[in-house]
């Protein structure tokens, strides 16, 4: 690839691309920039790495436009760019083969019933399962191992990976990706006490949306409504281990981190960005762009728009940064009431 | 389905049931109380949802006892009971088609040893393996590429859902559910150390018990005992994503919620309930009834039974609120100390 | 077994056994001490069983070197010993008869690209998928169900339980377990934002490696790395569970327990022990021989090697019990400032 084509693809997505040193360089291969060869292209982002810059042996660097190039350019071009990771991460997907998960068509050990109605140009791997009256859309692909009971549409585009489990019913949009392991659909966690202590099973009869652009991390769960939809809205992003309960609904381009857990029917606005571990109690609201620090318990709704909360309870971060304030002021709380009882003490003799 | 169908349905769970209004009416859906249509059978638990009451098209609506009906019944019935929600699940169950995983018999892929003793009427799906010497129970269910290795006995009517895989010698019980993913006798995690700073493994020769009428969620873990038995006791409702570890015995009717954890050898009794993201330390024992709050960590035997504990370290309520009533008043505290020093700075002046 | 066997065995691992009591017994089995028969070989490590001992039918009994044995040692034997539960698990290894997830060679339903390089007394389940250019060492175990894409290298005597999922591309070495339904080199959850508030998909083109004799739990989580590797080193022990997020290093022989979380690109150091549900951000760095408490939330690098941290956010083990007693003393505090309020106030009347 060669630094003209580069800057005409990198045009698409960013503007005043700014490009320094020698332009007649060829790309070979991306890189780190640590260990990085002649041909290769690279990047730097984080300060930290900068040192490296004028060392590189790298034919290409994308840099950040703030970074001053006071050192021998040599053969080598630097291209200045708003956010290089982002300009990097463009450049690699356009270089990279694409990873086939599996070849083009239907593996013969696949079962699936005559009445699915198949799309154009979908692969399905070796052992996969599909059940009566589902849809798969055009384009799709389905790991090795992966289980679709009946009547499930998954739209186009899509990429399944392997022993991932599809319950009856639910309705995956288009370009879905779903990593290995994960469960949708799976009854919610619903069981009404008997007066003995036991408990009846509360059917679970709904079913999960999943809407477009939506990427699902690894063995993460989320389960079926008991009347209606759980729903994962169009582009929201979920991280390996999250729980989903019944009756959610996760907003638009919601990012969830790893491990976190969503108890039934709350709702999740769009735009929010939820840490790691952090757990939703059930039947509350949260709204639009809120962001919610790592291992926060949400125990109440928090319906004002981009807010930031965090603390178990959670709390908005200004009344939260306050307490652990006055937590790390103990010791000295202490010691001015010691200091206090001492004086009090030399004024009455 | 009609109103003295259903009235005499319920009469086998409730007691005086009353009903109110029009009693020729026929019941062919079930559904929400928002755009519930002529034909529906819903119901009203919440008293948020009671204002929709008065104006819904719903046929047959299941309301509390105490719920007054101050407006025009129309050509509508309702019917008081004590727990409204109940009673729908119930009649939800009675009037739902069952739904079937897959269809009755053995499909051709499975792969099934010959000395696997198998009742009547059981199905299992394709792609599944069950070894040497297991035993599978009469009208038992087991989904797609379900694994169950050796000498596992499951009992009868039991359903276990896609991608489950049961290791060897592990028992369960009748009318179990498992969710798929899920993974049962995996060795425990168990490691002594070696001189060297490596860990030489301690082998898992025990089993897993799961008794009857449990219902495990979907990608949880519990791991078989290093010796004896990992036991889960008749009636407990596990939730996805939680971790059971070796030689623990979870309690009869004991519910426990997505991604907490218990572990190893930790004893907890029976009727419980433990909210999600509750971590356990290993040998300790929780007493019947406990009630544990979301994301405690619960660091020490508990032997009250049914008390409430909560926090991390865990506490018993009472003081654990104490406490959280002190953190509020921190600032309070401070100014009280501020005031102290300004009066004892002007007295001595 | 007869006792000089069991001793020279013994002998292989521990220094100064000493032997007790009636020489000619004969082992059959191994079991707890509780309930122990004739022809048992049981331990006693744990104080509070100490009791049992004198007690005991068993004809051998493993004791800790201090325990007094004033007591009738009849037909049975006593070997002293520096750890008898760790003698005891080497014993019992050895007396156990080795559990064989599935039969030698490979099923006929395992679907295996003619690509692959196989070693020798290789065992490969029921379907099975194995993709393009992979190689599998001898003597490696792969159970059913288990899916593993293209180019992926795993070494020799491994055992791969069912349902796993390796993705394409990793490196697997030598002796290592990989327990039912993990997923090994899933994409990492990186996104970059987009001006419309939406993500676009960071491609994740590295790899999972994972070395020689590491133990990986069910259910549990390991991403690819964006560029380069994810590592677990060299005998590093995972429970179920565990999200190990992309770029991580986990260190060698560092043994972490259930449900806890390390976000991207943090190293851990060589030989720590990880309690469960434990998170740790992203970007940090954890010496080697450190210790983290249950639940703890490790927010930034801890470089003091072999230092204990705990608490949320994570702090050194002394600082934390400070913190953790002067909030056990808030009602003190609190009682005090109320006396000197009230002395103050007697002082100015």
């Amino acid at each position: 690839m060669t630094l003209t084509e580069i800057k005409a693809y990198l045009e698409q997505f960013f503007q005043d691309i700014e490009i320094l040193g020698e332009v007649s360089v060829q790309i070979e291969r991306v890189g780190k920039i640590e260990g990085a060869k002649k041909g290769d292209l690279t990047f730097v982002s984080n300060p930290k790495y900068e040192k490296f810059v004028s060392a590189t042996q790298a034919s290409v660097v994308l840099v950040p436009k703030k970074l001053e190039l006071n050192f021998e350019l040599n053969d080598r071009a630097f291209i200045k760019v708003d956010d290089p990771y982002i300009a990097f991460v463009f450049l690699l997907e356009k270089m990279s083969p694409p990873r086939e998960m599996i070849p083009l068509g239907v593996h013969s050990t696949a079962v699936i019933s005559e009445s699915v109605v198949m799309g154009e140009n979908v692969s399905i791997g070796a052992n996969v399962y599909i059940g009566n009256n589902c849809e798969v859309g055009d384009g799709t692909v389905i790991g090795p191992g992966t289980v679709i009971l009946d009547g499930v549409k998954v739209g186009k585009n899509c990429k399944l990976y392997p022993n991932v489990t599809i319950y009856d019913g639910c309705r995956l949009g288009d370009r879905i990706i779903i990593h290995s392991g994960t469960s949708i659909g799976a009854d919610g966690f619903g069981f009404a006490p008997k007066p003995d202590g036991s408990y009846r099973k509360i059917p679970q009869i709904g079913i999960v949306v999943i809407e477009d652009e939506v990427e699902l991390g690894a063995n993460l769960c989320i389960d079926r409504a008991t009347l209606g939809e759980t729903v994962v809205r169009r582009g929201a992003k979920i991280d390996n281990l999250v729980q989903v309960a019944h009756n959610c609904v996760i907003g638009s381009n919601t990012v969830i981190a790893s491990q976190a857990g969503v108890s039934g029917s709350t709702k999740i606005g769009n735009n929010c960005m939820v840490a790691g571990q952090v757990g939703f109690v059930g039947h509350i609201e949260i709204a639009d762009g809120v962001n919610v620090g790592a291992k926060a318990g949400v125990s109440k709704s928090f319906l004002e728009k981009g807010q930031t909360i965090r603390g178990a309870p959670a709390q908005a971060i200004r009344e939260q940064m306050k307490q652990e304030a006055l937590l790390r002021k103990l010791p000295e709380m202490m010691q001015r009431i010691q200091a206090l009882e001492a004086e009090l003490k030399a004024l009455k003799s």
